[in-house]
């Protein structure tokens, strides 16, 4: 493939946080009355006004710029007494030891321990499995890796106490020649979080193909009352065939210092230093202080953020669920909807850009996610709770206006 | 060739900053004598506690925190009115126009905005031609995306006020098909800065064989008394042919912030942002407003780093001048000496091991620059100038302990 089709492939014009460069097009031809007033919510995204981070993270950071050259230079995988406390912390967290040394790298943003993490395994041909729907830079990872897409579906829309993925479906992708799965959990965007048998389905499912799995668990500290959780790495699949991805950037609003970690098989972290050493040398020095605030927080603290977000999320689910052709399951974990929305007079794509241009509510479409999911919309709710719930009212009142 | 191969390839065992994860190996049985004290120095990097930031970086940074969301999710090519603030100094510095909005994107770090530049141009099979010796991942990220490395030689022992650019070269590569050079100026190890002609030639075989200009300048603000700086930009190269790449990181001292900046053919900028969005997103939002600090320093302050980076080196060529078999060029801008070490007992690799195990002194192997370069040495001299001074003072005594 070509390096001009490389990127004519790799889209980013509908990507969460780029909506302010899209063209506007003729979609003005389109629309019907006049705008909603109201406060713009962005719901591409978190908000971290509205769910501030912990208070000590700039003391941290400040510490780290004080600290000087020390901070500044690390090794490429990140400050070594800095893996050394996360390293506790995560296994902890995980429930299997980490190794700090050798077995953990520090990357700008989960997105970075994504990418490199996808790099250290894939390459030209060869298979992978991605859950549809998913997490939008997944695919496109593999898509730039010029390796092979192979869906698996989950039946999130029905799934209760799982993610309701097709078993048979990751069987057959591993039967095919896949020798990686990429998978998000909770999921990303539905919220459904995977059940104990599905984890452990995983782990067998891996060890018997020899198949290397990445797991993006992003949101996994963001769990609702009902929700339990199992963590990969704790049950039973070889260790030098998993990655773990984690980081602070999104349930402790900490995306403003990009900051991610992954954890794992050696052999592959070691992949990824060499890698990280020409993509972007090392998470920035001083930030990399401040995860000493994460899984540090004050006592009550993540209680209360769940609590909070568990509010909006039921607030947000009530107006959806009233609107007729509206349907909406419940996020067991994390701050993302995935509603799907009724055949309306516009394509979905231009109803979003129409719900931004005339409701101020920037949303991101399903087909990020999926191609299967273009009559769906992804809301991060992580937002300020009367905002966001006038903005799901607009776009109710949107949706009104737009049936054919 | 496989994942596999590819990252057998990807050395950064002599990279510089990863020294402590070297293994001894066998090292000790070849050494001869005592260590020998004194204040530990690294020259794979300049010293940020030697020169500070500018004072008012933490407070831009501080800033920038307290702004909120707005500072935390930028676009991926960084927020609109930092670039635009970059736009107007950057041209000014460059002496040609800079485009806000199309045609510049901030990364985390140089190394970001080279990584995106050389992805973006570079394909498997592509021949690229790369100076020897150079940047070290100039080479690394040509081989990573498969490409093919055609060299081009600098005569910089014996160039004075030019960098000794083999042009016949130059123009080889080209008529051998390659499409895209990729240069430091000045030259990173070397110090050599490229002159008006030279620079005017790079942008004539450009233009007549239709090749993209990756150019590193991120060194350009540094330069001593003697130096006269062309930029290849304002130099008649067709402008959808040209990358420029600058940051603050090196000579500012602001490299715990990892910022760069990337400016030119908005065609290939947007190409830099689509990947941007899938390796780490963007540079850290908070960190994206320490770039107002930059081109802003107070009335003298760069006059003042330039008199003090000049004395220094000074000092050091005058000790490394004074070795019996040692010669070293004299730099013109930024902070590396690049000096040639006589044949001694040792490999040059496990010399530089028994200068790091016996004196305390790092420095970076010649051949991560070129493999002509054996005999070379790095050593970024930004540093303590007492401590830098002592330690070159060490140096010279191991090269007589270790002659034949």
């Amino acid at each position: 493939m070509s390096v001009a089709d490389k990127f004519a492939r790799l889209g980013t014009d509908n990507a969460p946080g780029q909506e302010a460069r899209q063209q506007g097009g003729n979609i003005h031809n389109l629309m019907r009355g006049d705008a909603i007033p109201g406060t713009p919510v962005d719901f591409s995204h978190g908000d971290v006004d509205a769910f501030a981070p912990p208070a000590n993270a700039f003391d941290f950071f400040a510490e780290g710029v004080s600290r000087g050259a020390r901070q500044a230079y690390t090794e490429y995988r990140g400050a070594g007494a800095i893996r050394n406390d996360m390293a506790g912390k995560l296994a902890a967290f995980t429930g299997s030891p980490v190794d700090a040394a050798d077995g953990m790298i520090l990357t700008p943003g989960t997105q970075g321990a994504l990418f490199l993490a996808v790099a250290s395994v894939v390459g030209r041909g060869d298979k992978v499995a991605i859950v549809q729907p998913d997490y939008f830079a997944n695919r496109k990872l593999v898509e730039f890796f010029e390796g092979e897409v192979v869906p698996v579906r989950i039946g999130y829309e029905t799934a209760e106490t799982e993610a309701g993925l097709d078993l048979d479906q990751l069987e057959d992708a591993f039967r095919q020649g896949a020798k990686v799965f990429v998978f998000s959990n909770p999921n990303n965007p539905t919220g459904v979080v995977y059940s104990e048998a599905e984890i452990r389905s995983i782990a067998e499912l891996a060890n018997r193909y020899g198949a290397v799995v990445i797991a993006d668990q992003l949101y996994s500290r963001l769990r609702y009352s009902d929700a339990s959780y199992t963590h990969l790495r704790a049950s039973g699949i070889d260790p030098d065939k998993v990655v773990t991805i984690m980081g602070p950037s999104k349930t402790e609003s900490l995306s403003g210092y990009r900051l991610g970690v992954a954890f794992g098989a050696p052999r592959l972290v070691g992949r990824m230093e060499k890698l990280q050493a020409i993509v972007s040398l090392r998470a920035a020095g001083y930030n990399q202080a401040v995860l000493q605030a994460w899984f540090s927080e004050p006592e009550g603290w993540m209680e209360e953020r769940i609590r909070q977000h568990q509010a909006i999320r039921d607030d947000l689910l009530r107006i959806l669920r009233a609107i007729d052709g509206v349907s909406a399951s419940t996020p067991r974990a994390g701050s993302y909807l995935f509603p799907r929305i009724p055949s309306l007079s516009l394509e979905p794509v231009g109803f979003v850009k129409v719900l931004r241009l005339q409701a101020g509510v920037t949303v991101t479409p399903g087909t990020e996610f999926s191609p299967h999911c273009a009559d769906s919309v992804r809301l991060n709710f992580s937002q300020d709770r009367a905002a966001a719930v006038a903005a799901v009212e607009r776009m109710a009142e949107l949706i009104e206006r737009y049936r054919r």
